[in-house]
């Protein structure tokens, strides 16, 4: 079968390997879409969490099972499927309390065993969810970014009817905005300063956007809310936005990371002492795939425009990998390896 | 009277000035004791919060009323009070909650209007609260301190049984420890440099302290714990600290400052990201101090070690301020104006 293979910074290769099989306890499904993600494009260029000489990437992925290995009984080959790609040791504390997100020996398919741009994969059961039919595949691919945002929002401290803000319109950014219109937020602000992305923001939940290459974002969503945001998240990543995020929030309000920073950060504790704000992060999901599929099949959150190209997966680095790299318009690109 | 006039950084001197008198609503209030407190350092070193050109300063003091203003119907003359120094504007987002705490607008006795380094304060019928017979002046000047703490202590996610660290043994350390004590923590680590206050430590609820020039305070906390606290506290305001009470704390658990950093401290949003921790910041306290008096009152939380010294008004300067700025061993210090 194809697949992409990646070696080392900056070295993936489609290549011809050997279609693998079915253990026990496992199903090989054949990839509809696959998702590529902040966390692929980081891997790429920089070599961090996979250990392996080469490694199949790729977690964001959906398909239909073809092959059913011994002891598999909940699903059966023709079943169409989403995957929640995490699991945990099952034995730290973090895990006993079912936060398998935070366990410090956490796996993923596309990082430690071989992930989803590929022709076929081979799936454990427990990580497996039917998808109803009212679910396409595109949206399918979407419901593991999708859970990251709900388990972001459900995480914080935001409730219905609060006033929120989002740094950064990346795939991410704009989950969360749309995420957040469709729990309630009464005004959404969206701070990016790439033009298509701010223009996608508007279809996806927010009510003011802001270029914080022209305005001063901090003062403006202050001024339009009498004094900040009940909570802001920063999906960006950087000490900028790290910064103005937290200075959006109310006093006793709350600034939560969700976005992965390659570098510290520079910050005053007192002005955040004086305010008594609350930095939290949030980080993946845990338990939760069903709810998140049937939010989508219903339509509460409207995720597909966040879809801005389907590639073959042929094209994966040079109009994948490399164009994400390189043109910020771009948003959530989905791979078909059944192209 | 005889007072201590702040004029400007490292310029205060006792001098006689009139006594003041009471208005409507105020009362005169003989100071027994005054206690000099981290904020009283700073401002000495570095005028920021005082803008005029004379202020009393004091903010954490005890005494007798000895005159009573027009219109107050709660207190008479002989009563003994302690006063809660803050107030806010009452009129802004946080004051309508009761956060006055947070009010960008707050003020302070000692800070905005004069306050308790005199023989006599005038303070507002508001400020005022009784104290009970069993409570002794030199305790009562230890409530403001204490209701910091506790509003510390309160805000975060501490519940009884949990295991924490303090970082930094000063006053508000030693009290956070004590009265951590007295909230059913199970393991109280105590980190500090000097060794007379992590003697006091030990006196004053710590289960272990550890010396963070000669051991590696996260690793010791990290492996008695079997993967951290579930609620560290800085109260000692350095990058170092910061980083190590981040370090300290358990996945999902929290980190909360409640110490007055004087500059931006550098840090790693990835490490918190990974293990969702939450950093949280504590000031001041609101509402509490009948609830405060009588915890000391009836002992639940032993202070008494904390006060190191007694001293008179004109010793203020030369054996308060200047003594506790050079010589960490000493913590609280208790000036008593009426000697
Ligand atoms: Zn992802
Ligand atoms: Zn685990
Ligand atoms: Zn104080
Ligand atoms: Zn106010």
């Amino acid at each position: 079968m194809k697949a992409l293979v990646y070696y080392d910074s900056k070295n993936a290769k489609i290549e011809d390997v050997s279609t693998p099989e079915v253990s026990k306890g496992t199903v090989k499904v054949k990839v509809k879409y696959a998702g590529i993600c902040g966390t692929d494009l980081h891997e790429y260029l920089h070599k961090t969490y996979v250990t392996e000489d080469k490694m199949i990437l790729g977690h964001e992925f959906t398909g239909e099972i073809v092959e059913v290995g011994e002891g598999v009984t909940k699903f059966r080959v023709g079943d169409r499927v989403a995957v929640e790609p995490i699991w945990g040791c099952g034995e730290c504390a973090a895990c006993k309390k079912g936060n398998y997100n935070t366990c410090v020996k956490m796996q993923s398919y596309g990082l430690h065993e071989n992930g989803g741009f590929a022709e076929y994969v081979i799936v454990k059961e427990n990580n497996l969810f039917a998808l109803p039919d009212s679910l396409s595949y595109e949206l399918a691919a979407l419901v593991e970014p999708t859970a990251v945002v709900l388990h972001a929002i459900r995480n914080s401290s935001f409730k219905v009817g609060d006033r929120v803000a989002v740094f950064g319109a990346g795939p991410i950014g704009l989950l969360l905005s749309e995420s957040l219109r469709a729990a309630g937020a009464s005004k959404i602000f969206v701070v990016e300063v790439n033009e298509q992305r701010r223009e996608l923001a508007k279809e996806m939940g927010a009510d003011i956007v802001i270029d914080p290459t022209k305005e001063d974002a901090v003062k403006i969503i202050q001024e339009l809310t009498n004094g900040g945001v009940d909570v802001s998240y920063d999906a960006a990543g950087v000490e900028a936005t790290f910064n103005s995020a937290l200075e959006s929030v109310k006093p006793n309000g709350e600034f939560m990371v969700v976005s992965v920073f390659s570098k510290p950060v520079s910050y005053h504790p007192a002005g955040q002492l004086v305010t008594e704000k609350k930095i939290t992060a949030s980080l993946g999901y845990n338990n939760v795939f069903t709810e998140r599929i049937d939010l989508l099949a219903k339509g509460s959150i409207k995720a597909a425009p966040v879809i801005t190209s389907i590639i073959s997966l042929d094209e994966i680095v040079e109009k994948g990998f490399e164009k994400l790299i390189n043109d910020k318009s771009e948003s959530k690109i989905l791979v078909s390896p059944s192209k």
